[in-house]
Parts: structure tokens; C-alpha cells; sequence
């Protein structure tokens, strides 16, 4: 009884985590989109709260570990918990990482023309994969991890036309506005593959095998 | 004495893992100095052996958790590991990206001008991490997180320093080089975070305490 309440807190906290960092995703894109510098700072400081977040499951797994003898399955739900609030805390990072840009680049937008629609779709992708990451967390749903890993390949695909784009003779925006869309780029590819590996580890979870199709964040 | 030699074994393959990411990223940055295909195919086939490396010892671990039951300090060795296997298969996909680049730019230098001491500067910085990483699990020294830190505290300033040169008026070399420069300073500074990172799983191994000066990857 212990054990399935603590299995069921440390879900709870994982997913709570996940659907942070999904709004983080989100609000991160629309202060760039809006040159909304309150809007960032929100990203900023919310953010932090990932980290502590993860630091606590990090000694709730600690004081597990220290005071029982956990069993196989324990084990498994322990590591892959671990493993999963890494993959929170970075994507906190990677939100952040955008709200700075919007900061540099105040009071201008910092992504201009043609590279704009790619990046909100991007983001908005990334932000949706934290939300579905959470379900999986949830609902330990192998089924989970192939519709995450399409919504992964697309951002992956954007992101090679956002590379066309700005590597364009057309392109007119300068190196400022490219080198920020290109690094947005890879913070939103970033963030979903760890999403996509929440669900694998989710998976794992539920089967106690790593799908074959979880790709490998590269 | 099977513990001890299983404990022998997984320190001495993370630091042969480590060892090589380390001569990833050297031959990496060559490759772009030097603009040489050759050279940047090496490292992308050579960076495929991490990942088969890193399911090796997933493997490893598995069979331990599932076969004994493992004591607090074989937990503590198995979890660590496990996170620096994570990092090592993550260093190789960066000095492998910037091997993508090398190929991208081919046949001219993926980068010029005033950004490519700066860059010589950070891989040389990162990659020296990787080998000062495989030391301190090797020795298991709590001290070397210290000098660890003060090395990527450089690649970070480097990073900045990087984003100047990129941004200042008088970059006369164009988005594209910009961009480049941009992301492989970014696969520096995340490749010396992850070298940290497992400095930092090093010391706990040996103390059973996370450094307080281990800086989160960010």
C-alpha cells in the first residue's frame, strides 16, 4: 500500500511537471511572437520552479533507495522517474533559453518574416508533446509513444526548412533574427525529443521494455 | 568480490565511453578547421559506437537489478552510471552535429573570420573535459569537480564572446557562417555541461553527496 501511493505521488509529480513545462513552451513562443518582455520574465521565473521540482523527487527516490530494500519493479519506477525529471528540468531550461532571446531582442520581435509561422508551429508542437508526455506519465499507455514520435518527426522536419529559410539568398532579416530563429529551432527540437523520451520511459514503465520505436534524442 | 568486479568493469567502460567522446570532439573541430570530409565521416561512424556502448551497459544494469538484489551502494552505482551513459551517447551526438557541419559547408570552412579562435578555443576546452571526466570516475575524486567547473565556466564566457563577434557590425561573413557558428558553440558548451555533469556522478559515487558547486546543466 506504501509502495502504490508513493508509484502514484511520484506520477502525479512528473506529469504536474510535464504540463508546466509545456505552458512554458507555449508562453516562451508567444512572448517571442509579441515581444512580450512580461511575458518572458513569467517564463524566467516559473521556470525555476522545475529544478526544485525535480530536486524533490530526486530525495523522495533518495530516502526510497536509503530506507528499503526496493524491489524490481520499485527499481524500474525509480530510475525511469529520475531519468524523466532530468528530461523536465532541461526542457524548463530550453523555454527559458527562448524567453531570453525575446529579452535580447526587445523591443523588437526577435523572429521576423517567413521563419515566424515555422517556429510557432514548432513550439506549438513542443509545448503539445509535454501535455501528451504528461498523459503517458498518467496513463502508462504504450500506444502513446508512436503518436508522439510523429509529432516529433515533424518538428524535426521544420526544422530543416527553417535551415532552407534563413540560409535563403531571399532572406533579408540580417544574421541577428537567423542565428535566434536557428537556435529557437533546435531548443524546440530539443525539447520534444525529451518530451518523446518521457513517454518512452512512461512506457517502460508500463511494460518494463524501451519501444523499438522510441528514437534516440539525437 | 563479483560486486567489485562488476563495480571495475562499468567504471572502466564509462571511461573508455569518455575517452572517446573526447576524441570526437577534437577530430570534429579539425574537421572544420580544416574543412575535411574524411575526417568528419570518422567521427560521424565513430560516434555511432556510443550509443551501442551505452545500451551495453543499460543492459548490464538491467540484468543486476533483475537478477540481485542490490545494496544501497550498488544503487547509487547503477543509477549514476546509468545518468553518465546517458551523458556520454548525448556528447557524441554533439561532436557528431558538428561534424554535420563540416560536411554542410564543405568545401569552404564552416567558419570564418574572428569566430574560429574562439571555437578552437571551446573544443579544445570541451574536449578536454571528456578526458578529465573519464579521470575523475576512474579515481573517483571528489576534488576534480572543482577545476571541471572552472573550465566550463570558460566555454560559457567563450560563448558569449562568440555571440559578439557573430553580432557585431562588422561581421562581414554572412548568416550562414553566423548560424554555424552560433549552433557549434552551443554543442560546446552543452558537450562540456554533460562532461561535468558525470564529473559531478563521479563524486557522488565517492562521497554519496552531490557537490554543491556542480552546476545544473542548463
Amino acid at each position: 500500500m506504501r509502495r502504490a501511493v508513493f508509484h502514484a505521488e511520484l506520477t502525479e509529480d512528473l506529469a504536474g511537471m510535464a504540463r508546466l513545462a509545456g505552458q512554458l513552451m507555449i508562453n516562451a513562443s508567444a512572448s517571442l511572437f509579441q515581444a512580450d518582455l512580461a511575458l518572458a520574465d513569467v517564463v524566467l521565473a516559473r521556470g525555476e520552479e522545475l529544478p526544485v521540482r525535480h530536486r524533490e523527487v530526486q530525495q523522495r527516490c533518495g530516502t526510497l533507495f536509503a530506507r528499503h530494500a526496493p524491489v524490481a519493479t520499485d527499481l524500474r519506477t525509480l530510475v525511469a522517474a529520475l531519468r524523466a525529471g532530468s528530461d523536465l528540468r532541461r526542457m524548463g531550461h530550453l523555454a527559458q533559453h527562448i524567453a531570453r532571446i525575446t529579452r535580447f531582442a526587445h523591443p523588437h520581435p526577435a523572429v521576423p518574416g517567413g521563419a515566424r509561422p515555422v517556429i510557432a508551429r514548432m513550439s506549438l508542437l513542443a509545448g503539445g508533446l509535454a501535455d501528451q508526455a504528461a498523459i503517458a506519465l498518467e496513463k502508462r499507455d504504450p500506444g502513446s509513444i508512436k503518436r508522439l514520435a510523429r509529432a516529433d518527426d515533424e518538428v524535426d522536419a521544420l526544422r530543416g526548412e527553417l535551415f532552407r529559410i534563413v540560409f535563403a539568398t531571399n532572406w533579408s532579416h540580417g544574421v541577428q533574427p537567423a542565428v535566434h530563429a536557428a537556435l529557437i529551432g533546435r531548443y524546440c527540437e530539443r525539447f520534444a525529443d525529451h518530451a518523446v523520451a518521457i513517454a518512452g520511459r512512461a512506457c517502460y514503465l508500463a511494460t518494463g521494455r524501451l519501444p523499438e520505436l522510441l528514437p534516440l534524442p539525437r
